[in-house]
Order: C-alpha cells, then structure tokens, then sequence
C-alpha cells in the first residue's frame, strides 16, 4: 500500500460499518476500525475527526446537491416537483456499491438513541434548507416547510426500501414510486 | 396559599417559560423559578423532575390523546383523515388560554440545539405511534409511515401558526387549514 493509500476512505468506512453492526457503535474504537482496514489510527484521523463523522461525514455534500436540484427545477415545477427533483440528483451519490453499506449505516443509527437524534436532527436542517430554497422559488409557506418535510419523509422512507434489499430497483426510482406513494395518501382524504 | 397549592404547577409553567425566555434556558435554574413562581424549591421538585420537564412534561399525555384519536377515528378513514382526526383530538388539550405559552416554548426550544433535538425526537416517537396505529387499522407501509410523518408536519406548522397570533382561529380550526394546505401541496403536482 503506498504513501497515499488511494482507497483507504473507503476501507475505513466499510471496517467502521462492520464493526458497528458486530459490537454496537459504543463498543467500537477509532484503533479497531483502523486496524480492520488494515491502516494506521493516524490515517483514520486523517480521513475522519471521530467515529461518528463516518456515518454522517456525508451529510454536508447530500444537502448540497439536494438543494442544488431543488434551486435547479425546471421554472414551472410545482413544490412536490422541485423536492422530487433535489432527491434525484442526490440519488446518485449513493450508487448501487452502496447498498449494503446504507443499509448497515441505517442499522446501526436506529437502533441507538443518540445517532438516532443526531440522524433526525440531519434531516430537519436538510428540509429548512429545503424550505429556503423553495421560498426562493416564490413558494410561500406553509406551503415551503410541508413540501419539504413530506420529501424528506419520502427520502427516509424510499433510503429503508432501496437498502433493506425489498426493492430491486435503482434509489432514484424508488424515491420516484415512493414520492408517488405520498402524493395518493395524501389527495385520497 | 393552602398545604395544597392547587395551581402551583401551572404557575411554575408561567414562570418557567417567562425566565427561560428573558434569560435563557441555560442560564435559568429550578430555584429561580420557584422564586418567580412565589413557591419553594421543593415544591418545583413535586411537579417536575428538572427545569426540561416543564418544557416537556405534556409530551406523554398528548401523545396518547393523538393515539387514541387515530384509533377512534371512522371505520372508513383514509390514512390522512385518521389522523387529522388524531389532532384534531389533540388539539383540546392546548385551549385557547395556552396561546402565549406556547408562542414562549416554541421560542425557547427553537433557540437552544439540545431541547430542538429533543424536540425532533418527540414528533418522531409521534410519527412512529401514530404509524403503528394505522398499521393497527390494516393501512400498509410506506403509506402509514408518510401520513404520520406528514400529520406531524402539518401539527408543527399549525401550532407555530397558531401561537405566533396570525391565524385568529382555534388550534383545531387551524389544523384542518394545515391539513388543507398538505393536500394541495401533495396533489397539484
């Protein structure tokens, strides 16, 4: 392995997620991913400021380009269409290589309180972002906040499906069906 | 003032949500309420197990009233009728004279990042019960999980439209124009 260790990232990020779902997040050390990785403690802290930054390390880029699709719907795009429009561009951050590790990743956040609270906080700060985007659109609100609180109900919902392996299909298609799914429970009253 | 003190823990709230609001939540201690409340510390211990619970102390009970109105709601229900029947429920217990109080504990939970997580945590736990419930009426997934996580968007939106006095009407009133709102956001795309 040379000086720059060109995958180690990756390697640290599966190590932690397997480590996390053998001995739970609080059991696991920075020490242990890195020599599951079979690198140094120093380049984990290199990649990673502590082991909680592996799961959420992520979260900055995914709101970015959420937002970005969002700034970047077509002009006539309704609410509902312009969130469905940022949850699709970011689909493609999670690639089809990445189905297990999301699926671990969700794992292991449920199932403890203080990633799980750290996880919903992560998706509120997601949809106020989303709600300004949207204003800046000319949405008013409540109209902004509910559009954008349902889609991110629709990305955690479509995030279970694709990664619990239930549904075959790309993520970009089951935030499509599942954003279909909201729209009949809601207009069925 | 009697052994009994009957409205001592409603003059605790005031107090509370009256100092949390000048000084910060941080900055406010059991004590000091007790003060402001013309009651002993002692007497602020009764009621509630630290100066959180006055912020959080209804979160059981209105919980349970929003449950139990899903449950209850008509056999024909749809998913989202079910539960606007389960705010609508809910929304007795926060009569007209809580207004203010409301506005202040909105205001302060808003402001400080530890009681807003809290906060995302409670409307969770009530997505999740309000989910099962609906489960518990034969509706599938993912329909159960987006009708809950939307009705407690729509109860958010409501009560800081309500609290902060620009929708003169009642709680109840406002959160059927919410779930109104919720409708055409999710069908008019």
């Amino acid at each position: 392995m040379g000086r720059w260790e060109p995958d180690s990232r990756g390697r640290l990020q599966e190590a932690a997620l397997a480590l996390y779902a053998e001995r739970g997040f609080d059991q696991t050390t920075a020490a242990e991913i890195a020599a599951r990785a079979g690198v140094t403690e120093r380049t984990f802290f290199r990649h990673f400021a502590d082991k909680r930054e592996v799961l959420f390390g992520g979260a900055a880029l995914l709101k970015d380009r959420i937002v970005a699709g969002v700034a970047d719907a077509p002009e006539g795009a309704t609410p509902l269409e312009a969130v469905a429009a940022g949850l699709e561009a970011a689909a493609g951050l999670l690639g089809e290589a990445r189905r297990d590790l999301t699926a671990q990743r969700l794992h292991v956040v449920a199932t403890n309180p203080e990633l799980h609270e750290r996880e919903l906080a992560k998706l509120s700060d997601y949809a106020s972002a989303v709600a300004a985007t949207l204003r800046g659109r000319g949405i008013g609100e409540p109209q902004a906040t509910l559009a954008a609180e349902a889609g991110m109900s629709v990305l955690r919902v479509a995030l279970q499906r694709w990664a619990g392996g239930e549904d075959p299909r790309g993520l970009a298609e089951v935030i499509a069906a599942s954003m279909g799914e909201l729209r009949a429970v809601a207009s069925d009253g």
